[in-house]
């Protein structure tokens, strides 16, 4: 069978030679970002001729990979510079398009890995919409002017209103399955049964029906909110706008603060953030992200704060952070293991915690949490295994101290080393790490890991503020090996040349399933179920084959089904 | 890249040319079910010799379908033969192994859709090992005497109480990652984080150790429950069982009925059964199930129904449907559609439905409630399009109106047909159609087809025991489309033309989807999350490419990987 990823891979376009997620408005291509008083809008106008790739265009408001890291640039703007905008409107610039969904040939000539990873950002950030929502209180709504079709309705799903224009052939549809013989891969299926509550024949019709469905019958079916005739619709979707406005529970305050591009230097063998750096051994398939604990105090009030904006160190590292892991997803699929490690005074750690704490109620300090909150689920989301190593001279408190929980296992480092005169690792717990990071599942990671035994959790919330050193640590279930200074070496080594001889497909089958005991939400439920099942299809000949129907589609061809059913 | 579903399946073993789900006792070559007093035995005694499929032995208590299949029926002799047994100890006749798991040489060989199904099946074996303990009181031991990996654990994983002895060489394990780089497929991940709640990171280190976990460490991280010194095993696991059937609350009423063979023909186009028939429009991918109503009123009397044991209608029609649904599975994987019809008179299938209500203490009526309950979710988890056809002679009622509730849509005719003296369709719901028989998901049918509404539920539950025409049915949301004799045959006609000409793989994944809205179970996670990460895997080169591991296995030669993470 067809193999794409035996093929070699598209080239960037431009000349580039990664993929950056970091964008600006001023640089945008595919959208624009206004703020009217308390509501803004997203209007995308996707640039046809600016693909990621070379040897597709982006007709329709079709979208790939780099229109998808401009709209997430911009949910994070709304979040951090726009603190006064209560909704969110998200257009079209296009006449009777609003979005034909993902690039079909975009799809068609990505590798396996490449379909895989996009897919998960798109679906991280349609995620960060209902987030945007229900936590900032910034309320959304889609006005549909004529075709949403695949991801473009998928688009709309993710916000909490959906308007269409109804005009006899403006229309939503998920035609994947008819068309390309694969699945909504960005939530749609699980959004249409577990969100909008399509009742399962209706949506089993509309899934199956290429031309989607219009007017009346896609309010019948819950598939819309509204149906507006023409005339009417600019004025039906402001009047919404403003009266999501009126209701949504944000504290209005502006000014916001301004997220400054990152401060990065790539080398070949490194990325040099301000307070990461991510080093590659490449020959043993290692990523090491090293995140250092902040250089001061905590700024001693809100205005401070404000002032020092992206600077401010809990922000400032869950940005960089945010940024290491998405490179190393999609620019490096040779690293088989992200080793976490830490450096710094946990004491400033906790401190920085509490600060946040204590100005829980202020727009920037709850912006700063949610943002951990989403660079966390995207660090248990990425297909690598995850060790913390916790030695001397680090700093894993509080936050930073679920990086070790979000790891497959840790390894903490008993007394001192030899020829070092760091004082003993310790960790320590803050309130943070008991319920203000819940994973997708809606657990926190200390309620996954205790799942056993709740009077765990328990025992561990007894020990907040405290620095446990490793014995203590293991003894509390905190950390899963803690050698000494005889072994470390030996132990660290053996397991990281382990984990880089497995394969690579299974170990990522390995951690979605043991990541992510217990309840499942919608969220998880589209990383399992949906994402799992979508990548299955993205793999099979019927789909990807050389007669398959996502390389046949547009050639006049029709695509030839292994019809054995599986 | 390698592709085994190109390749000759495999051909069966003994010149058979399908693969039979009827067997009994008498004709095992796998297992012993004894039962001495209130305790039964399954013993696992693997004849190496007997193998479903020509090209490999199974050694050392490894398994294959026709192993499962043996265990399956010996499961229901239990249920249904033995109601006095009120604990089962699975154990094995081999010295110092319990099982080496599913076959290597047999998975390495089966082609993609073998795999899959096998695991499907072996999975609902598992899973109906726990609603044994659940719902039937008949708690299970597990003794393990030696190795007990891969599937040999995920059998363990299935019972209630795991007993290893402890003799410095026996245990658990799950190899499949670092040996095959696939994984576990029969529910062990999820078991072991859902169930057993194994603390995750020692799941990572237990999961991707070849050797596994002995004696005590296996207690601490509660991979087992006890682990006892070999001189006292024995002694010990009988206990066990005397204890867990003491405190059993199965009412331990003997005789049972006996299971007696299914009346089955065989023909080129169809099977025949007392009370189903399967008919297959081979050109058309479809085959048509068809359910007869009873041919008498309900027996008078509980020992009416014991007289008539497995001729008594429910029963006897819930194992035909079970047999039919498997040999399709599993026999004719190129039927996309299962049409299913019935005929008869729904008052008498609702006047069965109160028999098995008003003696619902009766073991054998909630034996036949549990096996309807497992049969229709054998239905939900069967990967093909399903529709109902309501037409006039029809009798979808009480627990026969569950098939159009699980089927992906539902046509009800309207009227009369022409040139017909039946009278109009109708379907009625009863008691057993609003909790009775919950999906895998925990929700009945009906809970979750109005998910969004749930006042539609209690507007349903007002008709229980009323005749339903069809468009009162659509009017309450039960059936999908209510054509009359007009539109009928081109309606169907084309939905069922244009279902055989879609992508047989994204059909399967759309209703992996759209079948299970709401919440999640660890028996829905392990066909979700696992099972759909199993199956991408088992499509991966690294796994089933030429120079894949489960092709390499016991080669001498080491799998090469493609070392890009997805």
């Amino acid at each position: 069978m067809a193999d794409p990823d035996h093929a070699t891979p598209r080239a960037l376009a431009n000349g580039k030679t990664r993929i950056d997620f970091q964008t600006e408005p001023g640089r945008y291509r595919h959208w624009q970002l206004t703020v009217d008083g308390d509501v803004a809008t997203l209007t995308m106008d996707v640039d046809e001729k600016a693909a990621l790739f070379e040897g597709y265009e982006l007709k329709l408001n079709s979208y790939d990979l780099g229109v998808d890291i401009e709209l997430a640039d911009a949910l994070e703007r709304l979040r951090f510079e726009h603190p006064q905008a209560r909704a969110v409107v998200l257009r079209s610039a296009k006449p009777r398009v609003f979005s034909a969904g993902a690039n079909i040939r975009m799809l068609a000539g990505a590798t396996h890995a490449h379909k895989v990873n996009f897919c998960k950002f798109t679906n991280e950030t349609r995620n960060g919409i209902e987030d945007l929502s229900e936590n900032s209180g910034l309320k959304s709504i889609c006005a549909i002017n004529g075709t949403a079709a695949g991801g473009g309705y998928e688009l709309a799903l993710a916000t909490d209103c959906i308007m269409l224009v109804d005009d006899g052939s403006a229309s939503v549809s998920l035609p994947e399955l008819p068309l390309l013989a694969v699945l909504p891969g960005t939530g749609g299926l699980t959004r249409v049964s577990d969100k909008r509550k399509v009742r399962r024949d209706h949506a089993d019709v509309f899934c199956t029906t290429e031309e989607g469905v219009k007017g009346k019958r896609a309010v019948e079916w819950r598939l819309v909110d509204d149906a507006v005739p023409g005339s009417k619709f600019d004025a039906a979707v402001a009047a919404r706008g403003r009266e999501f406005a009126a209701k949504s529970p944000r504290a209005a305050a502006g000014p916001g603060i301004k997220l400054m591009p990152l401060t990065r230097t790539f080398t070949p063998d490194g990325v040099e953030y301000s307070s990461v750096a991510i080093e590659f051994a490449r020959t043993e398939r290692i990523a090491t992200i090293t995140l250092r604990g902040p250089a001061a105090p905590p700024p001693p009030s809100v205005d401070a704060m404000l002032s020092l904006g992206a600077e401010f160190w809990p922000l400032n590292l869950a940005r960089e952070l945010d940024d290491a892991i998405l490179h190393i997803r999609l620019n490096e699929l040779d690293v088989a293991v992200i080793v976490f490690k830490s450096s710094g005074d946990p004491a400033q750690v906790l401190a920085y915690d509490q600060f946040l704490d204590a100005n829980k109620h202020h727009w920037l300090a709850r912006e700063i949490r949610l943002l951990w909150k989403r660079v966390l689920k995207r660090v248990d989301l990425t297909s690598r295994s995850l060790v913390t190593l916790i030695e001397p001279g680090s700093c894993f408190a509080g936050t930073l101290a679920e990086l070790p929980l979000a790891s497959d296992r840790s390894y903490m480092l008993i007394g001192l080393r030899a020829g070092d005169n760091k004082p003993p690792a310790a960790i320590a717990l803050a309130d943070v790490n008991f319920g203000a990071y819940p994973m997708s599942t809606g657990l926190s990671r200390l309620d996954c890991r205790f799942l056993a035994n709740p009077a765990d959790v328990d025992a561990a919330k007894a020990e907040r503020g405290k620095m446990l050193d490793a014995e203590r640590a293991q003894k509390l279930g905190l950390v899963t090996f803690a050698p000494d200074d005889i072994d470390w070496n030996d132990e660290v080594r053996v397991f990281l040349e382990e984990r880089a001889s497995f394969s690579p497909d299974s170990l990522t089958g390995l951690e979605a399933n043991l990541r992510f005991a217990g309840p499942e939400t919608m969220e998880s439920k589209i990383f399992a179920r949906l994402t799992a099942w979508q990548n299955w299809i993205f793999q099979r000949p019927n789909a990807i084959g050389e007669e398959g129907a996502l390389k046949r589609y547009g050639t006049g061809q029709k695509p030839i089904f292994d019809t054995r059913r599986v």
